[in-house]
């Protein structure tokens, strides 16, 4: 027997022989992605419980046979369930699907990883809450504790996910446990409402990272708003971004704001209202920007387009904010619409049942419509269930993060364009004002992965987009498998520091080696 | 020589022999807090620099001479700045005292351990500045960092002040430096505006810590309101703090109250109008309810106060939130005022020049009167320059979180009153609801140092109320230097973790051994 061999034997024992999956067909499966990737996967190894998690890290570090977690495998754009490095089991948590507590009065929620978001909608919905969890632009079905880990965006006051979970419980590599903030003494009653804990405090350490596996957070939630506002608006001169991209920021800054600000340009647009014009271009990509120009009349010619939402406890607090909103944005965009909702939030999540899928994402019931676009490239429709991997969509996201400045977004969006299109790829922009003072920009490269060659060339298009954002000073916010490694040198010793702590967390380095470890910063000779 | 000999000669290559001081009223200064205290002090060293702090610790390690960082000393009721261990060499970094950099657009403000709240405040003033930092109820010439580091609680939006910082600069026991977030990165437009980096955050080792010394950090600012009101409201009988507290949490929650709420027991209110009634007791302490409640018909009666800010950048929306909080809370008050301010904001922080000092916190320009409650039991007249350490004014501050719900509020206030009188002190209870779901509750023990057997008793209550409220389910959130080791033991590996921690990043243990690094909690045979 090989130590493979001998290693999946020992996970057979701990999880049960038929969650150990070997057949040709699920391995390939988790080594597709929405880009080209090379990592091979001997074995997918699906634990039911945190006891089982930590039995498998105790086999992986007997056999060193390094493991790769992975919740619900939507990370598309960044790799999706696909490890950073070749050769790593992949540890699916999809059986940990449980809601463990929930509170309707302290507004918080604690889930395992396998917990959806459509999922987690549901049990809302079930319990007749009249509140409401952050959700997501990507797959409903993407998991939430997941999501919240990698610092994904979402919808509502909670939108900047990571900055509202408390109380981690984590697997160490080495088999051990951690509960963070108050969650590590028992029966601490601030436990799941309460971060920072006393001391140090680690949960930052097991973001967006390899040091541990989340087997359980607690999510915040908040109160369905009593007035739901939606505001839209545009620009026709794209010289108008500038000051459009600020008067966002002073509202965020003020207050007014309590959720993210989305901006997006015409070819986002365009490509949710359909797929590319195959006929009208004749076949030939990219769209340049004289055809956008022309299809774009139809719904207006705008160029730059927001939207945000005001929530109110009370119509009249919704009413005043939104005048002061009208107010702060009027002189700088060409287009300004405001669709209000008032009612008294009803449980079952029945407040603004709605046609318009903007409000269900504004109150946290997922949908995959934005989804669409990922087949934006392709010469076969929309299918009805949408799989970006299995559909071979391409798809490639690049994450800087910008001052919320005007100055900085015109300065971003003028080399991405330019780069982008030069890789024969749209330049499809989307922002979020995910904080008062950041926002996120996220090219997004569409493509079709049954046409030859688009696969490298597309990822050519993401390193040079990389290469220039890090040059100019807008490195990363996330990386995708494929992009561990392209963030620019530090200036300081925390590549030391990150090799330390690699070995103190998972001193055999069996744990998701690749995955945001930065190795390639650490000293020579440490850690390896 | 002596190896602490060599080490002082050492540290005055370091950082000047004028920087080295050993006379014995320096040495008494630093070892004097608001309660007894045993560590002694050999020296205190002042470096001016981040090179001269790495001087300083790699003098510590080449020497195994432990030091322990302070910025002003200012941490009253928790230890002031007297090391958690004995022998320490104070590295006091009150020299590094600039304001490093400063963005009015984008609203935040970078500091060294030295600047002070009021100096922070000159600054901005000085600045023509819109802006305003969240300010603390402790004295004015405590560090902005520090209360940062030590995650105070402060005024305004902005008040979960650890929550509201980024872009460490640290200093490492090694010597190394370590810079957090975006700010490892050379140019990072988003270093001062995004606060989690790309990869596992480091910020919250360096909180509550020994793992770091925080050379740097940058501060998140508030615009100023248009709109100011503040709310105050009490009830007579106790019986109703429940619903009151609670209702105050649906007012957080739902987002209307972007600042912390405040609350009060008529102990404490007595306590800022005045030192004890030392004629009307004939001297004998505690003083008793029946005292409390024949006293403070004076105002009213009221037994538990409130008051809480509203925040609106219109006067439209500062009234539409007025509505609601005063519909909310007035059914479960006994009396609720409301005072209003409007204007618009002129640079120099002149927009609510009020007479009111509770306006100039809001409005983060710090003062100390609530100070004056300190010299509460002394039989001398508060002195025109407040001083606790100095005028042997006894405080000790206990520090549970809870969960901000009126039953824990209940449960927590009922035991505090009775250990807190059985001990001869006054139960003085204050409560910052922090954030929209958890509450500080501070028992404050405000005694006379200069009774005799009055520090031993105080803090045999200190420890009488840390038992009952660990054994209750409501640990700390913050300790004091003599109370490190008084958390509930864990339940999980955080210990061993803690200790793996210390050793890789202060493998001498030099730097603030004792200070939050839970060693009773360590494995045997680890990190000593």
């Amino acid at each position: 027997m090989t130590t493979l061999d001998e290693a999946l034997e020992a996970f057979r024992d701990a999880v049960g022989a038929d969650h150990v999956v070997t057949d040709p067909a699920a391995l390939a499966s988790v080594t597709t992605a929405t880009f080209a990737t090379r990592a091979g996967v001997p074995a997918v190894v699906r634990p039911a419980s945190r006891e089982e998690v930590q039995a498998c890290l105790r086999v992986a570090n007997r056999f060193r046979v390094p493991v790769y977690p992975t919740s619900r495998g939507k990370n598309w754009g960044f790799g999706s369930r696909v490890p950073a490095a070749d050769g790593c089991v992949v540890l699916d948590l999809g059986r940990m699907n449980r809601v463990v507590d929930f509170d309707e009065t302290l507004a918080h929620v604690t889930v395992e990883p396998g917990v959806t978001f459509a999922e987690l909608y549901d049990f809302l919905r079930a319990s007749g809450s009249k509140l409401f969890a952050s959700t997501t632009g990507t797959s409903p079905h993407a998991s939430v504790l997941a999501n919240a880990l990698e610092r994904g965006d979402g919808s509502g006051p909670n939108g900047d996910r990571w900055s509202h979970v408390c109380a981690l419980e984590v697997v160490l590599p080495t088999g051990e446990l951690v509960r963070t903030g108050h969650a590590r003494f028992a029966g601490a009653h601030a436990a799941p409402v309460f971060r920072w804990g006393v001391g140090p405090s680690l949960d930052g350490l097991f973001s967006q990272s390899s040091l541990g596996v989340v087997t359980r957070l607690t999510v915040w939630l908040t109160p369905l708003p009593r007035s739901l506002s939606i505001v839209r608006f545009s620009v026709v001169d794209p010289a108008r971004l500038r000051t459009m991209v600020d008067a966002c920021r002073v509202l965020r800054l003020d207050g007014t704001l309590r959720s993210v600000v989305g901006i997006w340009n015409d070819y986002r647009v365009l490509s949710t209202r359909g797929q590319y014009p195959w006929e009208q271009t004749g076949g030939s990509t990219p769209l340049r920007r004289e055809a956008v120009d022309r299809l774009k009349h139809e719904w207006g010619g705008g160029t730059w387009f927001g939207s945000t939402a005001i929530y109110a406890p009370t119509a009249a607090q919704g009413r005043a904010a939104l005048a002061h909103v009208e107010h702060a944005l009027r002189p700088y965009v060409d287009h300004l619409s405001v669709d209000v909702r008032t009612g008294s939030p009803t449980s079952g999540h029945e407040l603004f049942d709605d046609a318009d899928p903007a409000f269900l994402f504004l109150q946290g019931i997922p949908h995959e419509l934005s989804l669409r676009s990922l087949y934006w490239r392709k010469r076969t429709p929309v299918p009805a269930s949408i799989d970006a991997d299995r559909d071979r969509c391409g798809a490639i996201w690049a994450s800087p993060v910008l001052p919320f400045r005007g100055r900085d977004v015109v300065e971003v969006v003028k080399m991405l364009e330019e780069v982008i299109l030069a890789h024969g790829l749209e330049p499809m922009l989307a922002m979020v004002g995910q904080t008062e003072r950041a926002l996120y920009l996220i090219p997004l490269l569409i493509y079709d992965r049954d046409v030859p060659g688009a696969d490298e060339e597309a990822m050519r298009c993401h390193d040079a987009v990389v290469a220039r954002l890090n040059a100019a000073g807008y490195p990363p916010y996330r990386l995708g498998v494929q992009s561990m490694g392209q963030t620019p040198a530090p200036t300081d010793d925390s590549g030391a520091v990150l090799a330390r702590l690699k070995q103190v967390f998972d001193p055999n380095g069996i744990l998701a080696p690749g995955r945001y470890d930065f190795r390639e910063t650490w000293p020579r000779g440490e850690g390896e």
